[in-house]
């Protein structure tokens, strides 16, 4: 390529929106077409990491200059962090089914497929990395296991190979909430409160005895504890930005994910939280046995829970560091 | 007496169920008068235990050949067991609110202020003990606080002197589902999924891990997980048993439950359960150290987590044979 056009290249904006096609075959529900909304984030010629998120997520990482809005992985992703954008090319999806128009059952393996269509029309050969948080780590172990070429390394976070039975029964409930509250209301209150019994199990009793421990009042005659504004905040928040069918479908997906750990051969971190009621400590410690020596496991204790890559962000990349090796870095 | 009367003292039924009219002062509500339904069941010269239950437990304790069928207590109840009615006169009631005819805040307070007044028109000026199981724990640490005279020796099981800030947002959660419930349908609904939240509650992962460990399936498109069967058996069961406004008002009656424990000065066994996801073991310590030397903690590991008491059946007696000291026994 001519010296000339070498400014054009570097005018090419280091923050890409876009979607693409894919012709997927769901594993429960058969063929589908879709279009996979993805951004992109960071040098055209820097190693591409992929970074995903919990169920609520989408492709929008954190605020740049182009669209400075903060993302979802504000506090993870930046200049002083490990995932930095000037190091790193991120790239990142809206989830299958995140918009709310597929009312099918949704799986893990599906999401991988998407993201196998996705990295040839971005002319991503492999990824140097796929880095997943709760939802987004089931997606990565499936990417590893169904497409092991497209990526190098693999770091999951608060996510194990199967969904514990005690944490499937609670997101039933959620969704049997979604239901009922349809029934009567359209989609907000059942959803709301879905979201509320939702945030018990992404938090910890540890968190509410210390923010929530005074007496409760009485409004109306009716008993309301301390919890409840917190509460009430959290579902209306939800409501604005997850339609309840990719809450649903999105939920499900966590019950149907199933990974055998033997079936991901590549170099694993495996990043777990002691006290997380949603993925227990000891499923993540057989995640690590079933991977074996390709695995590291690394256990943070956090009163935040299953949500503490979203608040212990300086402890999360500290461990991502060491997971990752950043481009540039001696070591 | 008379010596030929002797044969009529001893064809008095053991086992009496009646009920007698209180004038309360509700902590919350105020005056009320109400009928509070008890039973008897035991030697009329015995020593009076009085056994008080969850919040859906009742004044049958267990069958006799007056009224045979199973009770609450049945695996705790009998002439094998600790609280044998052949040794002890056992007395328990229908709490306050328990027929879903009293739509107010009921405090557990209020559940003591009953017993108080109970005792005497059922000619008992003091009970040898109390055995509070859960909810009855709250309402046996209220009675010690409050009428110290009527009673000899406390026992508290699963229950603390506050409700724990994360315990009382997931029954908040709870009233919340039935509240949306009765919008749509009447009371069943949304009371039978409270009740399943309840569950959760009183479960524990490791009992769901054993017994709910298989793959989900699809039932018209939707995802059903192993553990829904067992959770609907028991919404429909307790929405048999239990009217809505009952529920949600001795719900309401935990959160609103709050004892300081250097108010009780009475000999107290405290037996926790660790894996209680209600009831940490962290505020049974700290029940403990308030009650200070008249206090001593047992604790019982198990899967059943809250539960225990009703599933651990052999276990607690063991702990309650060394509390309570029963009559005619050496030690």
């Amino acid at each position: 390529m001519p010296a000339a056009l070498a400014p054009v290249a570097t005018a090419v904006p280091t923050h890409v929106r876009g979607s693409h096609r894919a012709e997927l075959v769901l594993r429960h529900a058969g063929p589908l077409v879709a279009r996979i909304g993805y951004e992109l984030q960071g040098p055209a010629d820097a190693p591409v990491l992929f970074v995903a998120g919990g169920i609520s997520a989408n492709r929008h990482l954190a605020g740049s200059a182009l669209w400075p809005e903060p993302g979802w992985a504000q506090g993870l992703v930046g200049a002083q962090r490990t995932l930095d954008p000037g190091r790193w090319r991120l790239l990142s999806m809206d989830y299958l089914g995140a918009d709310g128009q597929l009312d099918l059952p949704i799986d893990t393996a599906d999401q991988a497929q998407a993201i196998a269509q996705l990295l040839p029309q971005l002319g991503i050969a492999q990824l140097a990395g796929f880095v997943g948080y709760s939802y987004g780590a089931l997606v990565g172990l499936q990417l590893a296991a169904q497409h092991p070429s497209l990526l190098q390394r693999l770091v999951v976070v608060s996510g194990a190979h199967r969904p514990h039975p005690y944490a499937s029964a609670w997101r039933a409930l959620q969704r049997r909430a979604v239901a009922l509250g349809q029934l009567q209301y359209g989609d907000a209150h059942g959803l709301a409160l879905a979201r509320q019994f939702a945030m018990l199990s992404y938090r910890t009793p540890e968190e509410f005895d210390e923010r929530f421990d005074a007496a409760p009042v009485l409004i109306n005659g009716r008993v309301r504890v301390p919890a409840e504004d917190y509460l009430d905040a959290a579902g209306a928040r939800f409501v604005g930005r997850m339609p309840a069918t990719a809450f649903v479908r999105l939920s499900e997906s966590i019950d149907l994910h199933r990974v055998d750990p033997a079936q991901v051969q590549l170099p694993t971190t495996v990043i777990a939280v002691e006290g997380d009621r949603l993925v227990p400590l000891a499923d993540m410690v057989n995640l690590v046995e079933g991977l074996g020596s390709r695995a590291t496991l690394r256990v943070l204790r956090s009163a935040y829970g299953h949500d503490a890559f979203l608040k212990e962000t300086d402890r999360i990349d500290a461990l991502l560091a060491s997971a990752l090796h950043p481009p540039g870095e001696t070591r």
